[in-house]
């Protein structure tokens, strides 16, 4: 990219994070800049579209949470239950409350959100994830709930960074600036700390190829999930 | 229908089965009679969409395997235990090369299927089917499993004895012959009888609402299916 | 008993809670009037089999957070996870650091019970727990859970107001004040609060055989916990 | 040892399984040549003993086939899943009749067997088991059953071979023809090359600590299963 982060980013290329990201690089580009992410960026995105990723994105995060519910449960150290827990009280204290707040901008209540079925996108997304977890071990789920929290960080990091992006009068504005603001990115730190750490005690290098292979399917997951519902085959 | 059944099928529409068949009646008559059920029938159906739905359902079986040795380990009965086991055994020991030396006569060997990413389709229902056996408990999990196997088995057996099937010249009969044939009309009807004894004993009609909505999803999902990889998302 | 409590507790011998308490009467009395419990009230009882009980809570008190995680993802609704987040962010965060911060008053650091190995007591009520909420659904899980959070607040209560127990120079007055106190009291409100609204949710009279087991079972369990690792055949 | 076996069992010496054996010596000592396992080969074990025994060993059969429908569950290869799946079904089919119908010698039915409290070891070591195998992967799960399978093989075997052993008129006689004869022989081959070849593929050395852990924990739970129930905690 043509400009500057005020934010060291050399991390997300380095060690395992770095391994992974480059062994899916065709899908971690088809997630990262989907033509979903670039119309955000450009302001041009249907609003109907928006509105219906919000409502999947919602339930999305009730797995998400139980993905993260299941890490604390697959911990041996203390360290690594409670760096899960920790994530699971944002999401279900602060995180879902604020998604809400930010739907009532769109006109969307809680009741309509609930109200949605689950489209296919997210239940394959979601359930893949917690499969994965349930099958395998910490690690296993770690690295199939890290194209998330990756890609969303640096997605709005991108966006928020680059001077292309449209500001003035962009409806997808504030949703940049969450994604691409310093809680977002403190998060992504200690995310791939953890990931970083938890591959070195588990024996990442060892098991690569499948950690890989689960990387990827969930990238392409994350990139089918832009358009969750659009299809509405369910 | 206006046909006569050799077999009384009335027990499907009896009991716990019958009641969740009734309370999902669209989705249900979306699932069994889905345009791409009547053009088996009718032999219509393009060779490369009945090639595409073998090679996802051989891989669906490895799940749907999982999800049988699921039922054992949630057992609490030896009886339920053994049921569930059988099931198992019969799938990866028999169905499985059955369902191989089958894609055969198609020009399909075991490495073009194993080669298949799964799709969308597969992920979501098969996925969705094992998190709520993980989730739930016994009658959970074969509350969702329900509609695979009751579903087969009237769509092969009303394929089977409809007057205005094709059977002439139609290549797939010979698949309409194995869901409608004997075999498969005794695995329905333990599969029932077991539905129906754990339903008794785990409670099913205090907890109706919730097995209704497993049911339904996995309907829908089962209808989904079909077109598995189609659309090609992924 | 003879005394009265300054807060109402008829609750706990009402509802789903009330008839497993009397369906486990007998184990109930030999968990909750445990010689264990007796000499705490007494101030008798040997310092080395408290600090033994003491090191082996802590222990389990990981297992304990492991299975409010699981309950978190066995949750259908977000008010039931955020209830059983709740609990596990209060474990890991709060509890067990004054977990430690008590054992330090007993010269027990953090290092000493961390080598302790897992008792016999401990690997098979902790587990037992685990597994009745990894074979079962909510419903299983926190009613497995519910003996060691009822009982200790009963002894607690029990203890603190009985005015034979002995407060003056008894070395176990503070732990008695800490499972006597109010913090202990409304958490044991808001616990069988959301147990009796599960039950009745999840259909607890229509499994009720299989609860009262579940239950009778981590009751015995509790009461053998008292002396875990005494007999030390690990 | 100084007297020869037929076959070699050098392999239980080498590899993944030669290692954790080592690092285990003398949990392995003490599970191997407990004084229950002395007594069977003198005959002199009091028959109440091995009556509990037998009943407990029972009951622990149906975790043990538990334990292996989860590696069912846990495999990613049809291959793992049909050699989980062949000892379920040996488990439920033939080794429970098996053990049925060998304690009906012993004037043991089932209905006797079945109406006994699992003990606290019986507890401790199933429980743990399948805790390790759900927090935990394929290979962890492996790990964990491998003291079962190998040491009850190593332990007929010496008993077999072992010139000292008593045979006229030892009741136990027939039970180490069982473990000491080929078909367990071949099952303790095939259980070891599996775990072998699951070890390569799923980075045993690298994660080897916890592994050995699991292993000598697993080895401790299987010495204490001896005289399970005989303290009756429970």
């Amino acid at each position: 990219m043509s400009f500057h982060y005020p934010d060291d980013l050399s991390f997300l290329s380095q060690g395992l994070i770095g391994q992974l990201r480059k062994d899916a690089q065709m899908e971690w580009q088809s997630f990262t800049f989907h033509p979903f992410v670039v119309a955000l960026g450009e302001g041009t995105l249907p609003e109907e579209d928006f509105k219906r990723f919000l409502m999947q994105d919602y339930l999305y995060l009730l797995h998400y949470a139980r993905a993260y519910a299941l890490a604390i449960f697959k911990s041996d150290l203390l360290e690594d239950m409670r760096s899960a827990a920790q994530i699971v009280s944002a999401l279900l204290e602060t995180e879902m409350a604020l998604h809400i707040s930010y739907c009532q901008q769109w006109k969307i209540d809680e009741q309509t959100i609930l109200a949605q079925p689950e489209s296919l996108e997210l239940l394959a997304y979601s359930r893949y994830m917690l499969d994965c977890g349930q099958k395998g071990d910490l690690l296993d789920l770690l690295v199939t709930l890290a194209p998330c929290m990756v890609g969303y960080a640096e997605i709005g990091l991108r966006l928020y960074h680059d001077p292309s992006t449209v500001r003035k009068d962009n409806p997808y504005w504030s949703w940049i600036e969450v994604y691409g603001g310093d809680v977002f990115f403190n998060l992504l730190k200690e995310g791939v700390d953890k990931l970083e750490d938890v591959g070195r005690r588990y024996g990442a290098s060892a098991r690569y190829v499948k950690l890989a292979e689960q990387f990827r399917m969930a990238t392409k997951l994350e990139a089918a999930f832009w358009y969750a519902g659009k299809s509405a085959v369910l």
